[in-house]
């Protein structure tokens, strides 16, 4: 299983409905009214998107401070993600990260280099200082599976590694809205046009939306137009490009979660770390990766599933061992369900 | 413009609403009862999509008459084809025909080898005897934007060259049920286990769903696996999966609409066979190509759409010049506004 929310897999192992800790979503769900807006969209889906997605690109460039001709848009992250590795000559990933980083480089033929996470997760910048002319680099801001959000300064300077390089930065923010106000990528590099570095974010998990697919980003206006020319036409759909010229404007949802989600990241963190055999690994998003001190992946997830909770086994990225889960921080009474059922193990 | 459909870049040329005739769509609208369908799977776009889409699949393999395990989903036909491409050393395209077979080609790098249609816009069988060990021929059939459908003897003698040649052929079926029934490639290919060849369809055109972006299509066991290690993740969003589920059991609407369907061709090929002027070509399915013996494409565009009909231009397939158009066969008031304004030529 290269990948976490697949509840139709174990559905038939619990009697009762399963609760979802293996994917990141907002506990929240999507903002209000949401549903109306997509029931009106609904004739639109009998004519092609916008081949351009000139409303909903104004909606992100409102949303992400950014200018216009810097957005892209996609059919989730993964698929923007997808295009700058088409285009790109190696990959370089730091592990462990999202598998799709290496899959999607080896989907399309390139060479994918590693560079392994230090013991604290932190990035190996010292390592990164060999990267080559048109080599990617692509780093999870946070990184999942591990949480951690690359601090501003590490930022700046693997940034100014990548330029001198003439290399090329991409990152991946898809948890960005979850994490503790520090400092906005999209901000800190407006002054540099984008120039050799590409963010990405998603409606996924912060507005809860991961099936509706969309996903955007901002990059300098010349990756843009070599992107436009190699990216599927229509990848959003009508419902998705609704959904995106109406989710952003929410203030009052998008600062309502974030003050939920870190309230329970504390909550959950501190009854975590009081479970014996267990360590749960500091986070600045909206899931733990935990350390399995007396048992294996496979034992935690069956036992748990006995309980009715799904949570991440962390094998499946690869660079970890089967002695790592990773679970979603939930609404208050889930996350009690999940302490309370690990406390049993 | 490489794509019909775009009626945002004309709104404002036009003193009311457009009528779109330059893509290809059922006029009757999706099959009843299908918002009420989408409205019930808004839950579940916040969770991701079934990454191995089996409910999907399953329809889709029962509506098609093939094993299940021979079917692909995609974000549209277009992500369908785009993958068949990652994987081919290189592509053949008849020409003229859908822009994106080559530009896909081009996207991922591939060389390109064009075979023109003959006058008559049938295929040049001789001319494909040089076909070469791991080249992708892609097909239209029936072709864009001629309406040329593939003779069933021809197609054979076209699968059995490609086999010999272990080269694949790729048969775009976007617009299939819009033809009159003669024989169905899924069912012909079935006995060779559809070695050597893939065949695409869509809800797009026949289903009225270009905004859903729903394609699908069949191939073999092998090639499907293949392609399952390159194609994105949750690449069809949750409301196209729950559409998938529906609307191809709608026996009575698909009758319905091929009827329709056939009786509009009928009327809007003869009428416009007998405006001096212009000549429209035999087609077999929703759209008709034109030549423009008079006029160029730019003059009779503007013309239209200073009537409020949207046309497409057709030098935008490249390997036509701009003595063409083509239309959409839309619902007897519509075509009625079109001949009449094409009579005032």
């Amino acid at each position: 299983m290269k990948h976490g929310g697949d509840l139709l897999t174990y559905e038939n192992q619990y009697d009762g409905e399963l609760i979802d800790f293996s994917s990141n979503i907002n506990p929240l769900g999507p903002p209000n009214g949401l549903n109306e807006v997509l029931i009106k969209s609904f004739k639109e889906m009998t004519t092609y998107p916008d081949i351009k997605y000139r409303k909903l690109k104004t909606s992100i460039s409102n949303y992400l401070n950014c200018p216009i001709e810097n957005v892209l848009v996609g059919n989730g992250a993964v698929e923007i993600i997808n295009n700058f590795i088409i285009r790109a000559k190696n990959v370089i990933v730091c592990t462990p990260s999202f598998i799709e980083y290496e899959e999607r480089a080896i989907a399309h033929g390139k060479q994918v280099r590693k560079i392994p996470y230090k013991k604290d997760y932190t990035i190996d910048i010292e390592a990164l200082k060999n990267i080559k002319e048109n080599e990617l680099l692509i780093l999870g801001n946070p990184n999942n599976p591990t949480g951690f959000r690359i601090p501003q300064d590490d930022l700046i300077n693997i940034y100014n590694l990548v330029r001198k390089a003439e290399a090329f930065l991409l990152l991946d923010e898809a948890f960005y809205e979850f994490c503790p106000k520090d400092y906005d990528s999209i901000e800190i590099f407006k002054k540099y046009d984008y120039e050799g570095v590409g963010i990405i974010r998603a409606a996924t998990k912060f507005f809860a939306l991961p099936g509706i697919r969309l996903g955007y980003g901002c990059t300098c206006v010349e990756k843009v137009r070599e992107i436009s020319k190699i990216e599927l036409p229509w990848s959003v759909n009508t419902l998705a490009d609704a959904a995106g010229q109406y989710i952003f404007s929410h203030k009052e949802y998008i600062n309502k979660s974030k003050d939920y989600i870190a309230i329970e990241r504390k909550f959950l963190f501190e009854e975590l770390s009081k479970i014996v055999g267990i360590q749960p690994y500091i986070t600045h998003t909206n899931y733990i990766l935990i350390k399995l001190e007396k048992w294996d992946e496979e034992y935690v997830f069956n036992f748990l599933l006995k309980r009715g909770l799904v949570i991440r086994k962390c094998s499946s990225f690869k660079d970890l061992d089967d002695k790592h889960i990773r679970v979603a921080i939930k609404d208050r009474a889930n996350n009690v369900r999940l302490v309370e059922a690990l406390k049993e193990l």
